[in-house]
């Protein structure tokens, strides 16, 4: 595969037309937009008004007259299609971490009489740290981690919650959510996804799945921006008896009562707690307008696509060089495929100088994600050459290249 | 005093020079900063340069070449004079709810032999829905509501914490936090202030008072936008032991070395969870700078004679028609007055047609804040001028201003 012939199977590609709602800069090769999405022109237009016109000028008044006590909602209907879910089911609200808190807090309720988290160690790690918290903090929980092909076997009578990230943010590798729900329900468990590495991206099916509970960013693939708000799932049939321990009034069934007594919203805007960051949240419902003309299986189709080519490519270029530590098999995967290289650091550092955005996972693995809403055929094979030509002149043998720098 | 002494006394306020950097519109009198600050023009520039430049040309490199990493920690260093605090006792991070939950769990963990939560009937609703919260989860918590007036004689060997928020909501009354905490002390429980309406206006000082661990939002006095993050204190001396439930990689000494061990960074960092939300955090960032030119005392000063020089109007001309449930003692009211009115809200909204934007609190209470940033005497005269119009000539008994809508 050259250029040429990517570039015509990107002018076939049925999203080929999105790539020009994002403002990507010409010198760059993106291929980090699994840790930050791009930006949309449109978000950048959007928060201005938001900022000048409706905080400057409408000040207050705002919360009603520009919709803002409705963001939330309306952002959830936005991201429902995205997770295969309904939007009574989504709240948008917090960090990850502070979702993830508060869904570990619900099950752990939803399944008083038993008393383990299990994870696996290829867990994101905060996710074991916020299970840990949990557990401290209630005194009756245990957080099993294993690794991840024993974690079926230590599904028993005593698991509360099977806590799982979709897909593994090293390996890149994908979950098999249906099959692992349904043994977490075989055993009488609960299943909680972390959808961060998915969302936007892949083919989430939270309904068809079974999932009870999810969370996930939207500042991946679905390019809300930096820190943009994170979201929480809950499956309608938990939500007469779901509680969450992080209440506040935007949580609250009539929240401008100022009603002593705390009585939760129906479904799961009941785990919304304080005001919402309106202008995070204003960045995050115009970069999802996208998303109205795709839909999830295309996304995965395309991103299995150019994970695929890339892996590919690897494999005839540089087989000798580096290890493809992501499974080959597309179904398997996510949009992110990861490289091992003993000077991995380096030489993810010698890509970004040279226009060639991915990120290093410490100790050796170089990342890249494809974003199937913008990136192309062309750049996956650009990116290769680059990466060719660094690995045969060493290019990343330099001192400058030496210093750790690690982003999120 | 009419405008034109009004406008003498403002041309010699120290502070005066400082509403040229507020963009308030011409045909409004904004009384609502306690509930949402006014914006600065330097505010709406940053924004731009962090979406345009940082996020949509820097992409992922902006954590590293931008300092997103370290936002957390200079947004804790601007705030810390405005709460008479160290930048190392203070994380700038999620929603106040969500860290007055953290602030109560780690207090709890401190005084793990008490079993009670006493707060006060005047407390914000969302900060007694998040006792109540923590009370279930953990089991062994009991949440004591009281009347103010009844706290101390309630602060008995069984409470592990005194919560209570500093400024009232709703009367605008001031807790002498001092005291408070001392009486708390005394009593071997520990002091949580939640300081939401005190921050950026009034003379905030945590240390000198002893406090034990704080909340609060900067959407209000600090106009840092809406939905701004909030902030959580805690004091050196408990340092040591202190512990989050809600854990993150933004908490954790090492966050990129992705150790699935979870090792708390030093201080009130550890509060930190999930990936700090970058544009909000810098909106408040350049919003907090004009804070280098006052002090505290200076502000609390002000604020003291912008609400009784309001007050005094009230009593003046309006003394038949509406109640002043402020205290008339500047040193125990915040920098709001409340005014008792059977159709508050009417009133209200009436006002609001007139550009004199107060709030509603139900039943019966009209609200006006006086920030001392950028609210002027003069404002003070003419708002006092349409509230009198208003009242005489029962400007507020039209259909229209009958429909309910309370805003945040």
């Amino acid at each position: 595969m050259d250029r040429r012939s990517a570039a015509a199977l990107d002018a076939e590609d049925p999203l080929h037309h999105l790539r020009g709602r994002f403002a990507l800069p010409d010198d760059v090769l993106y291929l980090d937009g699994n840790s930050l999405g791009a930006l949309q022109p449109c978000v950048a237009e959007r928060l201005k008004g938001v900022v000048e016109a409706e905080w400057g000028r409408g000040l207050i008044r705002s919360w009603n007259d520009a919709g803002w006590v409705e963001m939330p909602r309306r952002v959830a209907e936005r991201l429902a299609p995205l997770l295969g879910a309904e939007p009574e089911e989504i709240a948008v609200t917090d960090s990850t971490s502070a979702n993830l808190f508060k869904a570990l807090a619900a099950a752990h309720r939803l399944r008083a009489d038993r008393r383990v988290i299990l994870t696996d160690d290829a867990n994101f790690p905060t996710d074991v740290y916020v299970a840990h918290g949990l557990a401290e903090l209630t005194g009756d929980l245990e957080v099993k981690v294993v690794p991840t092909d024993e974690v079926e076997r230590h599904l028993d009578e005593d698991v509360a919650v099977l806590l799982l990230t979709h897909v593994d943010y090293r390996s890149g590798r994908r979950h098999d959510a249906a099959a692992q729900t349904a043994a977490a329900h075989a055993a009488g468990a609960l299943a909680v996804w972390d959808l961060s590495h998915s969302v936007g991206a892949l083919d989430v099916r939270l309904d068809d799945w079974g999932a009870d509970l999810a969370v996930g960013c939207t500042y991946k693939y679905c390019n809300g921006g930096p820190g943009s708000p994170g979201f929480l799932y809950i499956a309608t049939r938990w939500h007469e008896q779901a509680s969450t321990p992080v209440r506040g009034w935007f949580g609250h069934a009539r929240p401008f009562a100022f009603d002593l007594g705390y009585q939760p919203a129906p479904g799961a805007e009941r785990f919304l707690d304080g005001s919402p960051p309106v202008l995070s949240m204003a960045a995050l419902e115009t970069a999802l307008e996208v998303f109205e003309e795709v839909d999830t299986a295309t996304l995965d189709a395309r991103a299995g696509e150019l994970t695929g080519l890339f892996i590919e490519l690897v494999d005839a270029h540089l087989g000798n060089e580096v290890e493809v530590v992501t499974p080959r098999e597309a179904g398997e995967r996510g949009a992110q495929v990861s490289l091992r290289h003993e000077h991995a650091g380096e030489l993810s550092r010698a890509l970004v100088t040279r226009g060639v955005i991915g990120d290093h996972r410490p100790p050796d693995l170089v990342r890249f994600g494809f974003a199937p809403l913008y990136v192309t055929r062309v750049e996956v094979v650009e990116a290769v050459e680059h990466l060719t030509d660094v690995l045969e002149h060493r290019g990343w043998d330099r001192p400058e290249f030496r210093t750790e720098q690690v982003v999120p």
